[in-house]
């Protein structure tokens, strides 16, 4: 069997647990909600947030689902439902069929419900304070990163009195057994020197390192260790955050996910994955390659195990063919060693902390990493925009960059989003279309994930949701 | 001597201080600001916020000082500076030719830095969130309400998990050594019944209570003691926070710091004090006479030494002339019996926290109190809006306290705030007019508060700000 | 292969690091030692205590060692010193020629220096406050009792305020990865209801479930779960603790380490198991068939993976034979259902609490279990003793449950302790001689343990240290 | 009036509360007791440790009292009674007619609930490790600080992690107002500096300090603050406990007391006060007079308002006379400026920890420090050893200082202790003998103490307990 995401095959699941409903209260970051926030949160018209709420409580509460299919998810809890109250000693959340994964004989998990506290803070958050007011101009690049700035800040992300220790893991949701296990390996070797995780907080890659960082930090009884999860409503219900995730942030659309990414990283490991992870890797390597970041220390590491040694040989082909030599500077490939990987990122985050020292710059937030606006800007993955992709060499390397990212992104929504998934349902597949010598290798690339079972999570056929033509 | 606020006598001041300068790290709420935030409070234009931050940071160094005129302290201050850094682990603030007082050989008190960092969060939040954006309609009374809601709970100063706990205690900064000690008996044995203190974090009444309190928290190991010091610009450099303030909150206006005080206290305590205390009670009544606020039970208890019984029975006095005996039931009067007064409190403060868990309401906030709007529109002291209060009892009740509220706060802008000293020195003393009868009592009043020395500090000469005719 | 102890399989083994020589603070207990416990720590004289603390502190150092076998850790770090410094801030250990595996990137794991700091407490508090003392008479019960509460009190290990939550876990340290993931999933279970574990602190069955627990533990933000080590000096270098310990306790020999195992459990759980494992549960039943115990509430469950159901078949056959079928109601046989497992464990000690609530029992020490003489004194196995154990059902039951658990000790010499193997090398196998029917069920049993692969970690044939005779 | 300890002038007292039934839980440092040890407690015969422990409570529960007579003190509360429990979550306690003072409305501060956890452990410890062993040769100087060492680790006093700051304050327990409100000054200003106070923890001399600290450490949010009250049975009734004492030592007779605090001290304070004072002058000037001891940085100042100069005259010229100008050496005189002393004893402190770093002394116990024997043996205040006292200068210093040392702590017994008291009525003042001039300058030193009111607290005209002759 082309065996899955382990949570399954480590820990055995409570099937007695069908559908709870009960009243809770949210632990951590928001007890405090106005009368007008509550109202917001509770109107179901176009205009209130009861809609996005359900939707991504429903993705947190969701955690032991083994599926990756949006939509399946929301059919499957329809008669879930969450309501708001307010309380003498704060908010309570009313819950009506929720899925029994999330509870211990009866009593929710408590990492579930400060991931609830948290789905409520950056809803409302975003909603008051970044989307209905003039206050940030998301049409320019400074609104842009302010906007992250401030979702980060407001959440407690940005933790002014640590040293840089924040290492991005990004990898697919979809992986092998071995390939998980060796996620696990780094997550350890990299908690026993006192690094951070940070990652999309689904299963696969996104969880193996948090586990093996936990296991680490208990043996250095680092108590107050970060497990960053950071996700959008979009791709949430795909990939459940795991509870271990201790701190989860709900960015409002995927391009700011990716902002927050960099920006909060000091280093980025990339595991194995799919097209999402190759759409994270040309845009971390289209902004590393734009003029202004040269000589920005920012390391990053693709790794797997041994048997993953020729996924990365394809990705490393695939990205000197379009960007050239000079995108190969900006990582290291390291297989089949854990220690090794971190060992590297531990010295090249020492670096990170000695440049941002001498020039002043904030541990926090990488104010100086410039991003372009096409990097920024939210790519709707429509029939219209994916056909209208420019897919040829006859541009700027990090606009290639960028629009081949934009191609993975519209992918990933074919494959597991609620509106890319109903777009297909309704139009047939994307149509793309690049000059022929790419369009042989982004074929060649595209197929070996199908091969190799990490478009979806196994058990389903996959069923392409694009084409390819010259 | 008509002695006086007495942290001068209880503890030598160090004075081989004078002036220093030097680099800090704020303490506490707010180490990260955008790039942003940092360039409007450099910005010395008057869009920028950095004349505020100036005068605002120069009270919270000068808590040493023995005046209570604005204008006096920043002439004497003109070479202070600050200004905003970005530094690797968030921001720093550099300080020239600051006040000595708030260095203890050479180093800042912690309690000072954390002030400071008070100070940087409101301002800067004020002028983003709630001055310069649409977002709240400060013209109406859930805009207010909303607006103050949201200062308090970005300073943190709204605690879901508390049970009810915090006594306000208004009272003058201008009060004898006798009725000092009892301020602090009071506080004593108020904090042995494990209770909270918030005050406007000057000297006298507003330091007393507080002083009182930590030693019976430090009897009681209640560690997380709170001492909430609620300020506004105007009053602060007349009324610096001392550093046992805990918890320093500057609001607006000084009518968005009353309601602060009503909408989070759990019970108010009046002490003997001049303009300024007779400012508040007419203001808490004026609300607590609000028919919408029949039956919401708000302990309010006014006391002080033996020797202030008087003071309190003159007080008694007006407000039945003006108010009449309902009023009079709103609160009760206790003289000369600290025990008395905490268990009171304590007593009214379960019933309080009864009703509010009987009605879903929130411990931390105060919504169901009925504010009307002429207790939120700010008063500028201006001769013409002084002239032109309608001081007669041909009116409602509350709206008769709302004007007195009016007038007594004129006074004390008069007495101690820049805008207000400035004013009276340009056109002479505000005039007042009144109808014969409510003028002779109001004149009995105030003389009384100027032979008391409750007027101003002790030391000069108390020349009135107003004059009453008929 | 017949495959082992996780650790290897999981995480890689960061082999660059091989001998370590440097000067740790340890951290945590014991921090301040008088110039005479100094001094005896460093005395190498056969009063002194200096080379207790060396073979004690070299196994806790060696936690990453392959193998359980006492004799060939010592000679494989013949180079291995420790010396205890006096430093104004405390004591410091010098270390020289220390095993790498404790250490990244040549700094101490905090875990260890922990482990380190309780060797020091234990050695020092059992050599001054329990030896050579007249205080308690370890001849007596009661005072062998209270020599094994004070030496837990003293480790901080008696917790007035918690709850009863904790689980004591045993079973073999070398058994197989189906069965190690068995002992993770039910420690998850037991973590996930806020259960905590305490184990004799080696590999296999007494890591899987602090490991599991761990994960479960982050999930529900339990940052005060215990994990609870607890060894002798006899056995700790064959099974090295595993950092994830968060409380290691020293006990002076085999049975004063049992009588603590029992006195603090809430509830038991029996993993599949070798001789060591036999030994536990006849001491156990022993203990719970004595008249004077009856009625005390004490969950005992045996659990294991499907696979290992034979082997609870067989040992419960030996039980019912030895025991009678009185025994058999002292425990719960469960077969892979980790979550079965974990809810009856979590009922059985809701019980215990009730039980120890209303009879005003200590919720931290079970001081009204009774533990009669032979059960407390200890057994020393050298071949006299061994072949004089009286093992025929001529006896009342416990008494026979005594012998037996003598015999089951004396193989775990003989296999992984330095005196036992020593002993073994000199003389020969031990000569037990039985009653026919129980000697051919003994010799079923033991025979069944060698081909499992239970007497020994796997990779070398195993030589019995026994022979059986009737 | 010559007015006295001030905290019935500060905070007025909870006069309605008499005498309280109650059952408690004790909070800190000894909930888990052995059964043996409860049994030991409660057992009243002579072997029993119920008399020193309903004595030693009575005086940690009598801590409004304004008495300093033991004998009065028992003799008002003969129905208290006290009782341990044992219970589920730890021992508890049953109180009978404790005094009303302890409590608030009912409820036992908190801090007095620690006392009394205190007392306990100190003295289950003291009885069972201590006295009744042959562990500590009490009859030698290794023995002695070696128990002194063990008393202090077991109480949990010797905090191996922090910097050098603590400061010892002795000086009477009865001195007038601006005597008081000095030593609060001198405290806050060390407060600020951030050391800790170390006294005997009764009023005067030995609360102010810590309060004066308490208001500075407030604002510098030293939340650890160590307020540190060291006693003895004889004394405690005599100088019941202030509840800011936050960790409090009984230790086993006033010469363990007395090397308690000079081996923790960092530096020694003395603000004015009677016969006890002296002794303690006594006793440290004969310690650091030690040959052994010279080099020794060991900051002593005496200080007081300037109304007290005259009395540090005549102390000096009284050590000058009779211990010579070297001793003038050992400390610094300075006359009302608190801020002068904090600064003086912070460079003193700095020094200490200097030279505790260069010679790898622990910060915590000061082990170099030479005692002899003379200072250290129990002086037992009978008639005949007070009349046996050798008082004339032809002996060598350290010897004159330690008989004169032993005639104070005899007055102090026959003036506030329940043996010295006793010993008193039955036979009369104490009779000591000197040679004339030492004996004319003893007789003008007790005088003033007498005349300024010193021997006992005010109210009460003071009978001599002893007659000076030739």
């Amino acid at each position: 069997m082309n065996s899955v995401t382990s949570e399954a095959t480590t820990y055995s699941r409570d099937t007695s647990s069908t559908l709870v409903s009960t009243i809770i209260s949210p632990e951590g970051s928001l007890e405090v909600l106005s009368q007008d926030e509550v109202n917001r949160l509770r109107d179901t018209s176009s205009n209130g947030l009861h809609d996005i709420l359900r939707r991504c409580a429903l993705a947190v509460l969701n955690c032991g689902s083994q599926t990756d299919d949006s939509v399946s998810v929301l059919n499957a809890h329809k008669t879930f439902e969450i309501e708001v109250l307010q309380q003498d000693r704060g908010i309570r959340l009313k819950l009506d069929n929720a899925p029994g994964d999330a509870f211990v004989d009866g009593k929710m998990i408590r990492g579930i419900r400060e991931h609830l506290s948290s789905v409520l803070r950056d809803i409302v958050y975003v909603a008051n304070e970044i989307q209905n007011t003039p206050r940030f101009d998301l049409s320019t690049t400074e609104g842009t990163t302010n906007a992250v700035f401030h979702i980060l800040r407001n959440a407690g992300a940005l933790k002014a009195s640590r040293e840089p220790s924040l290492v991005t893991c990004w990898g697919g949701h979809s992986i092998n057994r071995e390939e998980y296990e060796y996620t696990k390996d780094v997550g350890y070797h990299l908690g026993l020197r006192e690094l951070d995780i940070s990652t999309g907080c689904g299963p696969g890659a996104m969880k193996g390192p948090m586990k093996g960082a936990n296991v680490a930090h208990a043996k250095q009884r680092r108590k107050e260790g970060r497990y960053l999860g950071v996700s959008e409503p979009g791709i949430i219900a795909a990939e459940s955050p795991n509870p271990i995730v201790n701190e989860l942030i709900i960015m409002p659309d995927i391009e700011k996910r990716l902002e927050a990414f960099v920006r909060t990283a000091h280093g980025i490991i990339v595991f194995p994955g799919g097209v999402g992870t190759a759409e994270e890797i040309l845009y971390l390597l289209g902004i590393l390659l734009h003029p202004e970041n040269e000589g920005l220390p920012f390391p990053v590491i693709f790794t797997g195990p041994a048997a993953s040694a020729e996924y990365f040989q394809q990705i490393d082909e695939f990205i000197t063919y379009t960007l050239g030599e000079e995108a190969r500077a900006r990582y290291t490939i390291i297989i089949d060693d854990p220690v090794e990987v971190a060992r590297t990122m531990r010295a090249g985050i020492d670096e990170v902390a000695e440049f941002r020292r001498s020039h002043h710059d904030a541990f926090y937030y990488n104010w100086r990493l410039h991003i372009a606006p096409h990097f920024q800007q939210p790519f709707a993955p429509t029939h219209t925009n994916m056909t209208g992709l420019a897919l040829h060499r006859n541009q700027p390397v990090h606009e290639l960059a960028a629009n081949l990212r934009r191609a993975f992104s519209g992918i990933v929504a074919g494959n597991v989003k609620k509106e890319g998934i109903e777009e297909i349902e309704r139009d047939g597949p994307f149509r793309l279309t690049a000059e022929p010598e790419l369009m042989h290798r982004l074929d060649a690339l595209l197929t070996s994930f199908v091969a190799q079972g990490r478009m979806k999570l196994p058990g389903t056929d996959y069923v392409p949701c694009y084409t390819l033509s010259k």
